[in-house]
């Protein structure tokens, strides 16, 4: 397989480019009979689009989606459902200075090794752009799993560049461009992100992602275990470079009686494992970080070469996300939401439909 | 997919359980006419096999393993290569007393709660005996990347439970049983794990894992790409907690400035990329930390339940590695052997033979 | 998977339905770095389009294809090239009246057991329709295939209804509304379907399709044959029942003395094989026929029941192939094209850029 | 994929070679609970094995089965199962003759141009000898289906060579050792295969094979449909030329209304559609034919060439079969077994626990 398509069973197919006519997917395996329209998708791409704030790009693209198959009467009717966005706001011409060179940090380099052919427009098939139809694709894998088992897919950023971002509460997360479970910290962040554009630089995030209610014994052992698949889903994200579960790399320095999360009838004690045993949902909530790099495209100047390996000096201009991270939080709800989908009809394949037996859980992070 | 197959295109079905009659695999997919024989797969058995120092499980499994099918006359035939290896000391009456509660952190509650039935044996299939086929079938996949690209793969314990073992040099790493790249630290880490084992605790791990002389252009974007699979390749080892890429979390307070990594004519100046830029390979080295947790079979009692949802206190005697991580490196190095040999082949599915242009180093991690 | 994608490694995702807004794909794998342009796949298309003649279907769709992305400057780029097209000449009205019953021979039954829903507006997705995108797909695929190794595609009509239409010359298939290789027999056939289409009735029809120039060594033993696949492709088209390769149904009758072809220096000396052996080509064409029920919307009352199983008389209107065969030539070629185009990646993958070795053949069928 | 995996959700991969070491497999999806033992898969191994006449080769395999994997106490436990065939009776000796040369209508020749190695020892990995793991598989599928759905599978042979055999009832075929369901023509039979033998030619035969009690609702268009599966299934077959479901070629010459089976509240009173509409089970019962050409290995003298490609003579000694359709009978049920299994864990994966509702059949075939 050439990797456009995420998926086993609830698939997605991605196709576009961040200027080229149009980007969308096809969506195969959804169960038929739901109720769907436009609405519900439109929801989730309305959090993600561009132009929403100063803090991220500036392209203004209203990312409309059409529905052109698999509904029927206002249903799905188990066949395919393609998702249309056509692209509004191409701006090929900014890209001609930067199509000969290299940018440090950016997959321009990787796309011309790899495929002797590079769209430099805007990053071309490797833009961040291309998280719209996956993130279209979950709204419905989201309303299904809602729906068959109350599951519901939240995250927060807690942490920009330098700056932690101590998780308050969920209701402050729809308040401010940045995702933050924190009212009091956004003037600070406002700043750092002014301060962080003037100085023509970019910086890094890192966000949290949480799904409640989760059935108990999603995941097929032992290469597809459903933490295998989530730090899959989202170290394919643009610019992630490392993804935690549960504990994460705290647990190196815990031990045995400190890990591992008692149970007791109530349910369990405490969530280090992120919700995943042997790669299989434990009922617990899921629970996942991912850190994201910081953008490559800046407005300062760096070495690098062009095509034909003479050192050059390469900045970018036109309009970047100086913190990609910023509009990552419904991206990574989006993952985890396809991930959790996709386990949901490969376990009831094997074991026939999935008895919601969610155990009660006392901990739960954060 | 019921999950028991990793790869696309280089695919490894395992099959077995830690106290079954046997465990092995079935790799389809190796290219014909390379040289292959049973020598060939042993040696890195054997670097992973149980036994071999006081600080891991003293089950006794030699780990021999039987060629079935797929070389003729010393030779792959292009056919599914069956490796066996039969399993020589079971104990399954030492399980017998913990068949019918949970292991705080333990597979033993998602096996039974997802397919109703539950081989307490030794963690039957989620047992960590089962990445010795991996092992095997990685064997195959390494020798076969080394012969054409010159590729190889190296891994070391970089911290062991609170102890952060600084890097020396590549040598240290064969002469303890840590996989430890430095000798000063080693009587410190084996007076740990003998205080660990005497207070019947077990503690976590962290691995480092590289692979240089990889061919630039490797990797499916925009799902497979190659750091994605990776990070499902390395989490989905047992107690895997958390996977980086280059530099990982710490890319979260880069700048972009900082973190990009500049490209001169004699090669790129650093390596916070770990090698992949838009999931496709650099030509830098591979390079990537797991995370792993304390094992979950302590001899300390713990609070639970029972099947009947009744509150137990649980302990559990037997053979069990204190640190799982202790094994965790020849392991994390076959795992991404894997990838690598299945994103090989995809590679050239598509765009043919790999050129092999492996763009000069500055400058490597560690 | 849920069966809308075609392919392994050339992947073909499909979607929409008869009378919806759009039918289209995503076509996943292309090679990068050929030359493509719409007018391409139009050609393909515009040889199966509906209402070319009296003898099909009178709806009015040009079917013209847009490429949404996957092509730059001209060339493919390596990414995913979705086809677009739009329905222009939809009926809904047309089936208001067929919507809670089944014809006999439908898929209507079918669907309505399977989702619980059913689109009835034209047989919905499971209308012949949906061979547009694919032979827009194989459109690509056979210009890869024709510039890497020669390889061309053709295919005639050998029987119409009861009358056998044999083989004079390929020039004359270009030159009558049925594929037939046959001058002569042109206005006995189209008296055939006049009669036919007058009495209310459909007919079946039998196709042969041919691909020369194909390189030794496609295939994948021991499920993925390339005969099994070409079966799958070939049964896979709406309406067949029956696949032969070579010799077919025939070789039951054949002695081994009779059947197997002879090689001599200057290649076979015969083709009973239809260009496989052991799953894997031989250089030899490859010859498969297929075998096409009639249509079952017919305008004949017939015996059935209605959805909540009473019994009914049911007749169809509206605008019907009488005989889908009339059609299925560029459709069989396509579904031929692809499978070849997939094997070949796949060739590639195990073992290398297919050198072309095409042993000469003295004997071909027809 | 290198294609010794069958299925999508019911996986079924072998390994294995005529005279190596062993034979064998691993099945993933099994679904868990269902008791399981070596005896149940040993009845279709001994239906299939050779050496049981005089008719068939008289190679001696006792084929019997080990179960290396996923069965704990009697029951499978939804991880892999692994079979085990050690095989006995290896001559390797016998081909050492032949090695340098091909024989007209065997793979010797595409093995040979593929991989660039061969083994010549009894046909390597495309002897026929490679159906009995899926034998093996199959009857676990078999069972299931069973146990869920009441489906059974019956096959019987239709024609030997020249020679029609009619079908007269069931209980004629466990009788005489070609499946035939006619006792009158035995000694027919007989007679003629002994002439074939004398003669050192070789025949072809065709084999019908049914499933009864199939629930509505299987198959995935618009690619995966059910009927295209089973033409990939048989077609894969060793030395299948062709493949019907139910009235096959003989619907090119029916009329609209004489082919569709016409619905009464009473269930379906003909079955041309062989139990598929639009690539979905109707609940009548599937009919599949196939064509299977005759041996190629013969002891008559044939032109061929050698690897150097100069003119020789070749003819065959050693152990084969002079009609390898006189075992097909089982093999053939295996698969459609096999395709079905898939087929049921796929639909309920998107539509949830099938609703056995199988309409009412009036008319079958035979």
């Amino acid at each position: 397989m050439s990797g456009n398509t995420f998926g086993t069973l609830f698939t997605v197919t991605t196709f576009g480019e961040s200027h080229g006519p149009a980007i969308g997917c096809v969506i195969d395996g959804c169960p038929p009979g739901m109720a769907l329209s436009e609405a519900d998708i439109q929801f989730d791409l309305d959090r993600r689009k561009p132009g929403t704030s100063r803090h991220v790009t500036q392209r203004q693209e209203p990312d409309t989606v059409e529905i052109l198959s698999g509904v029927y009467e206002g249903k799905t009717t188990g066949t395919p459902i393609a998702l249309l966005i056509r692209n509004q706001d191409q701006r090929s011409k900014d890209y001609s200075n930067i199509a000969e060179s290299f940018r440090p940090g950016h997959a321009d380099y990787t796309y011309w090794h790899k495929y002797g052919i590079r769209d430099p427009r805007g990053g071309g098939r490797s833009s961040a752009r291309l998280t719209a139809p996956v993130v279209g694709a979950a709204a419905i894998a989201k309303k299904w799993l809602q729906q068959q088992y109350g599951t519901i897919f939240r995250g927060y950023m807690s942490q920009l560049g330098e700056l932690v971002v101590p998780f308050e509460d969920w209701s402050h997360v729809t308040e401010n461009p940045f995702f933050a479970a924190n009212a009091s910290m956004i003037p600070q962040l406002e700043s750092y992100m002014d301060a962080l554009r003037k100085s023509g630089d970019s910086c890094g995030a890192r966000i949290e992602v949480v799904a409640d209610n989760v059935p108990v014994g999603l995941g097929q052992p032992i290469y597809d275990k459903l933490d295998a698949d989530i730090a899959y889903a989202l170290m394919g994200i643009n610019a992630v470079k490392g993804v935690e579960i549960g504990a994460g790399f705290a647990s190196v320095a815990q031990k045995g009686t400190e890990h591992g999360d008692e149970l007791t009838p109530e349910g369990f004690a405490s969530n280090n494992a992120g919700g995943v045993l042997g790669g299989i949902s434990t009922g617990q909530s899921i629970t996942a970080s991912i850190a994201i790099k910081p953008t490559s495209s800046i407005h300062t100047p760096r070495h690098s070469i062009d095509k034909a390996g003479n050192p050059i000096m390469v900045e970018t201009h036109g309009r970047h996300d100086p913190c990609v991270g910023i509009r990552a939080t419904p991206i990574a709800e989006a993952m985890l939401a396809l991930v959790l989908m996709d386990h949901a009809l490969r376990h009831r394949a094997q074991c026939g439909d999935v008895s919601v037996s969610t155990p009660k859980i006392r901990a739960q992070r954060p």
